[in-house]
């Protein structure tokens, strides 16, 4: 079992059918399958967490019931505590992002877990130290809180995430080159020559502005192909009028280019 | 409004006030407050919604109902488009941290927007056209999706995240220095003669396999306190039997220490 499918979900006496089955959903759809419930004060497999699992009703169906944390830790090498607070006062608690690496850190394979309680109460003390580490995820302020899914999804998801991090994003983009760029630039300012465009400065400083603008937008060549596009058919027009002796300006052309 | 309170949730037609609700207290918990809610294919303040908000009652409250995307998008100046599959081939789509950047980077307070589609279908092509970059939560396969309230779940943290990312975490190691910790080693070997342990070879040699377990730890000075009050009461029980005569080993002391 490949990391993150070693990695088993633990949940600490939950309350709410609909929790675990939120839950498992969250495990299933980041990679992971292990579901074990301790302690339930609940039923766990009642049809409500069916419902809310979603496709992932075979993690709700083979979900562990255990009589104590230990038993669930039991053959686990490491183990993270998840709690709202700094519980164990001046023990460093980390980050999901954190403590998923830790865990990857230390094994792709082995038995590990996360821990998580009450959705009323969250962990004991004791619970806690029963874990290797104790994680926390931040909040905008202490007197927010997550519902237990939703904590389950973070780590999940922190999970999946170590797992893939290697990999680059779906797609990304196919930037063009300089040299494609400043191709670009230069028919730009050969059409706005055509085109008669008077900058009140230099040509090259006019230019600088679409510069100013275009640099910003991480462009594609097939992105410089619709402009180059675009800049031919208004070659095409003002050579057309040019020479038919249509023109917007009587300015000759060319009369401020600079010295090439 | 500071980052990320600066960034509204749109919700498109959500078909179920329990998510609405789910998806306010993940809003709340993340330092967010603006959620809108796009022709509504359910009652998105209903009682459901107020009991998963939990402590977010005001954001289920304080919902803003549009007749269009266009309408809840129009004063944004940059605007996320979640979707599970890459849509609209090949446009770059962002993971949700990138995506988050990606707000950030543009500006701490104008209004920007992250688009969540319908339940059963989520954005449509024209939807998602609408906005300025398109984003997905990378899934451990393409058949297994986050329900609506844990996708807004991760985007909301990862705005939080962002917003936190200067900051270091709660509480890390406070981390002995390379003196500390080379006194200890010093009263480890010190003990270890006195307990009249015989290594194999030499006493580095046998303190250096201790130094292998413990340079693993990120060990704290009131770690090595611990140890160091540990050692001392070995000091003095054997400095105690050895005046007393009593020793576990007649070999006289020092005998294999190497020369200093």
């Amino acid at each position: 079992m490949s990391f993150p499918g070693n990695v088993r979900i633990v949940l600490v006496a939950p309350e709410h059918p609909g929790n675990v089955g939120s839950a498992a959903r969250a495990l299933f759809t980041m990679g992971l399958s292990q579901l074990w419930v301790v302690t339930p004060a609940c039923d766990p497999q009642a049809e409500e967490a069916y419902v809310l699992a979603h496709n992932a009703a075979d993690v709700v169906r083979n979900l562990r019931i255990c009589g104590s944390l230990a038993e669930a830790l039991a053959d686990t090498h490491f183990s993270v505590g998840t709690t709202r607070r700094d519980r164990r006062v001046g023990y460093p608690t980390l980050f999901p992002e954190e403590a998923a690496a830790e865990i990857r850190t230390r094994s792709d394979s082995a038995p590990m877990a996360i821990v998580f309680g009450r959705e009323s109460s969250g962990l004991t003390n004791p619970e806690l130290a029963l874990c290797s580490i104790q994680s926390t995820i931040p909040a905008a302020s202490d007197n927010h809180s997550l519902n237990l899914a939703q904590a389950v999804q973070v780590y999940c998801y922190a999970l999946h995430r170590a797992a893939i991090a290697d990999q680059p994003a779906p797609s990304h983009w196919k930037l063009a080159t300089h040299v494609e760029l400043e191709r670009f630039y230069q028919h730009l300012a050969d059409s706005l020559w055509k085109l008669r465009l008077k900058p009140a400065t230099t040509m090259d400083s006019y230019v600088a502005r679409f510069r100013r603008v275009l640099s910003r937008i991480p462009l594609e060549p097939r992105d410089l192909n619709l402009l180059h596009k675009l800049l031919s058919k208004i070659d095409e027009l003002a050579d057309r009028s040019h020479a038919s002796g249509v023109t917007a300006d009587s300015t000759p052309p060319h009369d401020n280019h600079p010295a090439k």
